[in-house]
């Protein structure tokens, strides 16, 4: 197993080229938020903007736009429960599953539609609705960010029992192979032969809605950081919690949306090498 | 009658285990917010969220769905008129009356659905509705944190003549016997055989909303520090008003919502020692 | 004509007695904010907020209900369509007019309700529907807020003809006799038999929304340090200007709510004394 | 080609007149904001208040008020499926077409109700409509604001072949003459017989919503230095990528939102030539 480190951010994030455009950082396709959970798709597309995202479209239920557009009118919005084909067509990632809840006809729709090139995070209720339908995976580039309950729920590996090599294993009967993102107690990333740790973050990050800035990031940062899918993941996996270690030097707890109010200052220290305060 | 200091901070704020996560903080569930009072809510959930809350849902009129998630995606959010005996039955603390206004229905049902391992914090309106309909109190661990004159309509006293004595006696005829938190100049706490009084704040904290924020905080700090009720009851207190003071020194007026944001550092400060600056 | 200097503030701007409570500086009530016009309410309301006021409910559109709680959880909100007679009632300050548009109907109603012994403070289109209508001011303590356009149309005055003596005239015809605060270049306050002079604020003040937080303050200080009206008047007057001195010198304009955010720390330098910095 | 330096600033922000109000700092009218692209409007509007506009107008779709309000109570808003006749009329300075997606209707008879004397700002949107329908531009102050390929898609020249040489002369065959601000790495901007280029900002500015906040910078700096609608145009042009370039000392990538509210700052400072920090 692999510890991360700080390296990881060095090498992934890189100063930008010039003559460069919004095109060419990504765009965002996030759907999720019910009614109810329409908080979730707040934090990913935070996340996900303050990543470095060109552009980034929520599809949610309307009763979140205006307060996605209360926090961040850098969004565009769309209805979930409209055909999602045109917003899928032109996204490069596609970020499906906080806050999503039961909506099971809108995680169909958007597995068909993905193409193989496109590069597609499962969180969330997408995780708990695959597993509970025993959905196909599409023929995609695709990242699963489960917690150990979510993972249990896909893997049928009970909590205690999800040791690496029962992953490893579990992983290699997901076709095509994904990134797994197992969140946990120092968080583990499986890719298909090999298996990374986390050992910065902290309990400051036990509160709601973590998860969904973490997969905010993982979509700005695989969207952005095209060399490696699994470096970009690594990446935006290891920079969550070394921001939220940073914000914790004051805090008793670190909200998520703090976490993403500090991504463009992180990576800019990164991509200029002045590591010496975090 | 014991004086209120910092000690209980230090008692009572510890440091976070390693290997924990948001379902050991605390999942707490708002019920109040008419479409006028909306705001009281939203204070509920910022105390709540910043005071470390693991998971909040607001159960609030739907119009306040969007004003809470500007404030705060990390809360969610469902229709109180709605029945909510299964989000009652997920939670570890039910906090019932800011902004409740005349919604009888609401809060009967709720007392109906709490447990006696749950902890049931009764605010503002529930007082008044408790009062004037002679409501029973459920069988649960119940905080009452009523004003003078919601105290007077609970215990029938009249707020001159609101002796310690007095209050304990009327406390005693209320069953199961609850936390009494009295808020007036010199807050006074009851438990069943003990007084504390807080001599701490200032009328700088003259301010509507200042009370929601407060009883945002006990939920916050019951359901986080679960040893002992009464300890974390008082520690919110506590806290509130250490906060407002320290405020209070470059403020003529302290608003609730600020004292909200600065709930993470004060408790660093404690879990970590650092009184220098409090 | 005397000119207000900040001995105005230190004058009226005292330390809270330690055992008062909310009900003790000012419940305000705040009436207009068309569909289009909302922004005047909140900018009205987040000026009395932090100008100290106890309680403040906002009558308006119930389409500025979620936009006014995203600024302002503290306040409280009603639909001005409705009877808002108890409102008034337990009102100790009732501002209206700001983005009241062409709602003479509420107006009407607000007139033939309020008491004598409450302050009424008519600021914008509340100025202009009482001039197109000749409308009578009620008997309360009235406060006018007109810019010279709005006076010219309520005094009959050329705005090029409103030297001191003709307003002064003007001003006996109305009964009971008013406050006038005259906007413009060097703000003038008319009571009764005397003229006060504003010679500070400067034309980075010169944008929309300006004269909303400074009715709001009227209303904030008004309900707050009732010794005396005129007191309050010019104290609110000269604070709003001053505060937009201050922040000016870092920058070309100063937005309205730019002012209310430093409202408390202006009020605590005031009330301690500490005048080094303004 | 002439290249862009602080210079233009030094010009064109000028310290404001002492006896001025809101009106002689321009009554800026924004048109646009679907349902999926209010943000747009958004960032218009907090561009131009920001740059000290005297009052700000926001006809969109009814759905994007209480986001707007919610970050900016400040401008006034309007339904932009009524008839704006009497908004435009009021209006110095017109901007039309940030996140207007297919609404050719409100184009159409916006083209329709301007003045010779009126500044209009054609952005996003209402290019690519202009483009599409062939509409004629009518006689006013124009400033169009295109990225290349809405340029290619007005000037029929591709991407690859736009030189100064041709842009200009494409630029010619437009009745009444625009100024064109041709959006690129290294920005141009046409007059009829001029080009100007853009030398400062980066990549860092590779977001959505960028222009839409450069296109209300044009706005606010038109409506308020109108000596020269030229020079008002390049000095936002520069203004927007200097306060860029300075947040990008700490940030890997700034948002439009962060511009807008450094505005007032750079302005000051321009005004008072402190020059030091930028």
């Amino acid at each position: 197993m692999h510890k991360l480190t700080q390296e990881i951010l060095e090498q992934t994030i890189t100063k930008r080229a010039n003559a460069t455009h919004k095109g060419d950082y990504g765009r965002i396709l996030i759907i999720g938020g019910t009614e109810q959970y329409g908080g979730a798709v707040i934090m990913n597309a935070l996340a996900a903007v303050n990543s470095g995202s060109g552009l980034v479209t929520v599809a949610t239920h309307p009763s979140n736009f205006t307060a996605l557009h209360s926090h961040l009118p850098e969004a565009m919005v769309t209805d979930y429960t409209q055909d999602l084909t045109a917003f899928i067509t032109k996204a490069d990632v596609v970020l499906i599953g906080s806050g999503l809840g039961e909506q099971l006809a809108i995680l169909t729709a958007t597995l068909n539609s993905v193409r193989s090139d496109q590069i597609l995070i499962l969180d969330g209720s997408a995780l708990t609705l695959l597993a509970e339908h025993q959905l196909d995976l599409p023929d995609a580039r695709i990242v699963l960010t489960p917690h150990e309950m979510e993972w249990q729920r896909l893997s049928q590996i009970e909590i205690a029992e999800q040791t690496p090599a029962k992953n490893l294993a579990a992983l290699a009967t997901f076709k095509p192979s994904p990134i797994l993102v197992l969140k946990k107690y120092q968080t583990e990333i499986y890719t298909a032969d090999q298996v990374f740790q986390l050992t910065i973050g902290g309990p400051y990050q036990a509160t709601g809605g973590m998860g969904d800035t973490l997969a905010g990031m993982i979509a700005g940062f695989s969207g952005q950081f095209r060399t490696s899918l699994e470096q970009a993941v690594l990446a935006a996996v290891y920079a969550h919690s070394a921001i939220a270690d940073d914000l914790a030097r004051e805090r008793y707890v670190v909200l998520p949306t703090q976490i993403s109010a500090e991504i463009p200052k992180l990576m800019h220290d990164y991509a200029n090498k002045k590591l010496t305060n975090l």
